[in-house]
């Protein structure tokens, strides 16, 4: 591995009950110099779309040679396979639904896809329904620790990718509420407001450089820190009032 | 301390506050080469029975050499003891509650428990009422860094013990919903389906190998990744669905 | 940088997002070997005087050469300045906005402020939104790997600063619903009850050394890890029974 390694891990456990910290467990078992950053827990259960989002918006700030363990996985213990990427320089490894692949697009797109397949890379046991303590999580540290890629197992050319955004499509609400659209901002360049059309409501939003060039408690939209067009409302909750949620759609034109 | 150490940190400190920070800030000042793993810190607050389950099921996934600091301590600052427990190579420090003696029996059973009584191994200011950071975190520190385990404080034959589980509770609601019982599926060898009793109800349960065996929004019996009986709504909540939470009886048969 | 550096980050951008985690690689990218340990990331979003309080009651904890990343930036991208603050040989990043000053005294008082505006030392593309990721972690990161201090920008003398408290005003309600008030045991020495005015109720409460040693359920008044006074529900939540939160005030009285 060149570089810091990281392992980067992002997981719909939550915090509360012991999941994530027994992954942690094993991996300092494999690769005790390796730090591992937690990037999220909280994606909601089985949420693959959002798990793959904010995989995409994250990892590519970290640097090459960062492994990306990600388990959000509906499936496990079915007959889904278990896959590492190679993209930028990166790995990631999680289940194969769709999960990983916009943070290799973002990486670069992958290189090189293998399905898990080594017995030594993972737990000796392995459980029905914890495949991130019993497989990722291993897998994860000995690539980090370096164990070869070409070890994992066969070469896989056909993952599974997730439906992509329709235009316009809320991608994520963030904690303060910022909507996050499938728009870049270049759609709508020289516009000084845009025109939304959201719950038959039609609003006119200006346009600008940052939520706090509006005044306290009015909407602005901009481009936000991963290049997306998005809605805020300046010290408050633009989701909230404008009542939407991941996955709604809001049309918007410039004007 | 052979192998690679680590410190785990679980508490019912929640995470919105400094609590958690200023025990890693005293770590860091004793032991700045021991890494710290947070378990968990939603324990719900006093809940020692969570605390030890939480425990019991995390800390053998750790390498031996780890010390486990775990502070859920409703009597901070009343005559309740300070200890620590050796088990199978690993340490435990925390309150003489019980919260340590699940983890301790997972670990093969306490070879050696100790009264914490030294002045040099916790800070020399004791605040009444923030022992993790006074008193625990720098022990745990110490030994993490190689202070002998003989010089924590006299021997102590008696810990306090948590009362066993009944057949049939509910031991944990992970964050998914999934209702862990005081049963192994050992008991119901040979069965196809359980038949459960809750709240008034009885259903008949599939008994498989992981949720994604039955469909979306049926309920299904399994052994979970922690070797207890489990039951699952697949792509669901299970214990909204039952109706019920740590500490409940669900009564289970074959048939 | 003397010790063993740390680099502590305190921001309300909750913990759902891969916000937190974008600074984590950014840093790593930066400063691989600082490790870096999160005080909290669930201030109320733009609750400045709430960021204030909780790193103030935390870094003093940390060993001399750490550095204290902290962001609630609810001005982030308009005309509010970017600082760096050196305090009892600690550093502290952040926003000026007043989110430093109170760590800073506690810290022993600022005894250089300097504005950042060195393009060296952040990102190569500034985000409007983001300047946690864009500007304050790889300043932190920079300074915590070996910058020194004087390369961050010109020196300030006027940096912005919170209003103090009020006697009697609820400094924090913690995770356990303990009331943290601005006043000092101290001024109550002596007294073995205080009288207590909040909401239209008069309320008689035993100060003593710890919630422990009242019944549970009552009622308790002690000084709290911080050294403040602080009114606890033995085994219960003070908060909501006397239906207060932060900024609100409690009339307190000897007897």
């Amino acid at each position: 591995m060149a570089g810091a390694p990281r392992i980067t891990f992002t997981t719909d456990y939550g915090l509360a009950d012991g999941f994530v910290a027994a992954c942690h467990g094993v991996i300092a078992g494999i690769a005790p110099a390796v730090p591992v950053v937690d990037v999220t827990h909280q994606v909601p259960p089985g949420d693959i779309r959002r798990g793959a989002l904010v995989l995409a918006q994250t990892v590519p700030w970290f640097p090459v040679g960062s492994v990306h363990l990600a388990v959000v996985d509906p499936g496990v213990g079915t007959a889904r396979r278990a896959i590492v990427l190679r993209a930028g320089g990166h790995l990631l490894v999680g289940p194969d639904n769709g999960l990983l692949m916009w943070a290799a697009r973002e990486l670069g797109g992958p290189t090189e896809i293998r399905e898990i397949a080594a017995p030594a890379l993972t737990l000796a046991r392995i459980s029905r329904t914890f495949h991130g303590r019993d497989v990722f999580a291993p897998v994860a540290a000995h690539l980090a620790a370096g164990t070869p890629f070409a070890e994992v197992g066969p070469a896989l050319t056909d993952p599974t990718r997730p439906a992509e955004p329709v235009p316009g499509e809320v991608l994520t609400v963030d904690h303060f509420g910022n909507v996050q659209l499938a728009h870049s901002t270049a759609e709508f360049a020289g516009a000084d407001t845009l025109r939304i059309e959201v719950g038959g409501r039609v609003l006119t939003v200006p346009l600008r450089g940052t939520f706090g060039e509006v005044a306290a408690g009015e909407l602005v939209a901009y481009a936000d820190s991963a290049g997306f067009l998005a809605i805020s409302l300046n010290r408050g909750d633009a989701a909230t009032l404008l009542g939407v949620r991941a996955g709604d759609r809001i049309d918007v034109r410039s004007g």
